[in-house]
């Protein structure tokens, strides 16, 4: 289902050198480096603000408003999503997540491991 | 290359009734939705200031940082992944976004609509 | 010099209840809760965008946006500024900061002190 | 009574040439302008979570501690207090704010303006 996310970044990244001048993501890379991280920041705060107030459909959309400019972020910082996503790989080798990590999750004997 | 976010979130989504007392996702389970939050605020200012650093291995982790508490927030609110790509591909058609990538992502015939 | 912020919270206070539909301070309170808080967190991000800039000017006109807005808070919530002052009086009995409170920092002898 | 927030400020600044080791505030410094901004982002956070929910002590608590880190970043950058509390009074001539207050705040006689 993720190929959503591919797809999304592929096209952030042929907005950039575009030469629309009237589309939101336009006015994004216009504003550069200091306006994206604005959005990144706002789109922070409303995700928490939607999560407090147990507004399900709100939080969807903060989530999808913050994911979306950090991929614009990326993009605009030419990182490829393989990168987030091998780093976010990394992550299941930690913090005991990575017991989970080769098979599903339930009806697996607990082994010891390190934290 | 995303299936690592379908997977990651399956994993976080088993940690949620696994019993261990000791991995760093099930001491943010225990703090609750308010520990959650933190985080991703927490992480959403050091991905600005990473960004600011001009750090790109930085800026890498800190992102990672920020999708991976925002993938623990939707497993602690059971909010499925595809309920965020679901509205990120709405995003595609919207702002202008889709009407300058080169192909259309379902291969449907593009028609002008207004912003 | 701070009596500013006595009089701009006093100030702020009685825009409450004023009838005026058109000032900026007016549009927050009528946004409500979520509205200010949006905005503290926007000014936040934004003054560590400015700090990381390096632009001094743009550093102090956000953090006069941050404090500003935290005032329209403690309006909105009817928190005296003086319960925040207190507050932060309580804040230099900690952290090794008292000792330095009633004296200038240098020359000194350091006493023992605990954490 | 916001004397405390000036004498806060000079503890603070006094605090940047001291040599101890061991303080919070010293750590802050120690960890320069990142450290000192990533608590500011977080304090900020920590402040809606505390207002969304209704704890008038803890959002009093968080927003000492964001002005107490407001207050370490000015000390850290050289900005004074006066800076702050003259741009601040700066705002009351700004956004229709002042026209409501009951009081001009220096007794001078009020002439129209536009916004």
């Amino acid at each position: 289902m993720t190929d959503v996310l591919d797809e999304l970044y592929a096209t952030l990244q042929a907005r950039k050198n575009a030469d629309a001048q009237d589309s939101y993501v336009a006015s994004l890379y216009r504003g550069g480096l200091d306006k994206i991280l604005k959005k990144v920041g706002e789109e922070a705060t409303e995700t928490v603000i939607a999560a407090k107030s147990g507004d399900r459909a709100a939080l969807v959309h903060e989530l999808a408003d913050l994911w979306f400019h950090s991929l614009v972020l990326m993009a605009h910082k030419d990182v490829p999503l393989a990168e987030l996503t091998d780093e976010l790989a990394r992550r299941r080798g930690r913090s005991g997540l990575d017991e989970k990590a080769e098979r599903p999750a339930e009806g697996r004997p607990r082994t010891s491991r390190s934290k």
